[in-house]
């Protein structure tokens, strides 16, 4: 499989932000049961691997099952990450659908998957899945477990990987005079074709 | 009126982070016709002055009558940014209901916080809304404009104004094991309650 189109260009910006460790948090934008957005920060974990070591184009993130935005893709699966690299001044626009990897999930290569998001992590990243419910209110700070990391080896249950299978990239090049814009469009047999488009 | 709770911490972190212009970039989530979240980077333009000069709680950015936030907005009035600064690494989402200011503005004051926008932006920032139709297929670099700037005292009719009138701020403080996380919420009258919440 080759890569997708817009991957090279995503390649390269990463690269140029090799030195800055914030150039791989950007936004996710999901929609609530009552119909309005949300947006939050969310940190890039890199490509989905296949189990036959090939990269697919699914963005990789990791999450809080108890999470808000757990229970929004419950509802509604579609997402869009605005992603914007300051050094190039270009950005990402990548809508598609969410897919939550919980500890429930059935499929073996994604329970695999799953485990790999959590070894993956810091052991200050897996203690946040044992901390208290997020967004309910403040616990009594005797309640914050602040003990011994998390097991590498066993995700604990509140946590999933999220994964984000692109269907359409807008990207945008704010240098140059007039800025260029680009827009690519994944058909149902996963084909991409892109289009320039106006800023 | 005095200024709502969460508004010095915003300070505070606009005030850290002067020397970085793209710290007043944030993402902007909107819900189009289809139910499906759209994200994209706007520019912070700071707090709407009223016709007394006090300062509201509403945040201003400018967009393009044609773009499709403009088009989201006037089907579903919510938003939420998301912005986040990465020396403090603190983020702050701000919901809220979002008001286009186009030129078909019927209130006075409002059509001059219009042309006040307009003024404020740079000579290239204006010539933006001279080009042609954002989103479309790129016209023949003939038709794009890049002659004398629009006038400073007129704006173009495609420019907007766009308001963000919070209800709900969200601010999480990374820094610090564990993190900290605030939750501002707006009444019906207009007053400010805060809790403290699990990160």
């Amino acid at each position: 499989m080759s890569l997708s189109p817009w991957r090279s260009h995503l390649a390269r910006n990463l690269s140029q932000h090799l030195s800055q460790p914030q150039s791989r948090y950007l936004q996710l934008a999901t929609v609530g049961m009552d119909g309005r957005p949300a947006n939050r920060t969310i940190v890039f974990r890199g490509f989905l691997d296949r189990p036959d070591q090939l990269k697919t184009d699914q963005l990789k993130f990791v999450t809080d099952v108890r999470s808000q935005k757990a229970s929004h893709i419950q509802h509604n699966p579609y997402g869009e990450v605005c992603w914007y690299f300051t050094k190039t001044r270009e950005q990402f626009r990548i809508a598609g659908t969410l897919h939550l990897i919980t500890s429930d999930e059935p499929n073996p290569s994604m329970q695999q998957a799953r485990r790999i998001g959590w070894q993956e992590l810091s052991d200050s990243g897996r203690s946040q899945f044992a901390w208290a419910d997020p967004g309910q209110p403040s616990a009594d700070s005797s309640e914050i477990s602040l003990g011994e990391p998390p097991d590498r080896d066993h995700p604990l249950k509140h946590f999933c990987l999220l994964l984000l299978e692109p269907t359409q990239v807008d990207h945008l090049e704010l240098r140059g005079n007039p800025q260029s814009r680009c827009l690519y469009v994944c058909d149902l047999d996963r084909n991409w074709s892109s289009q320039s488009i106006n800023p």
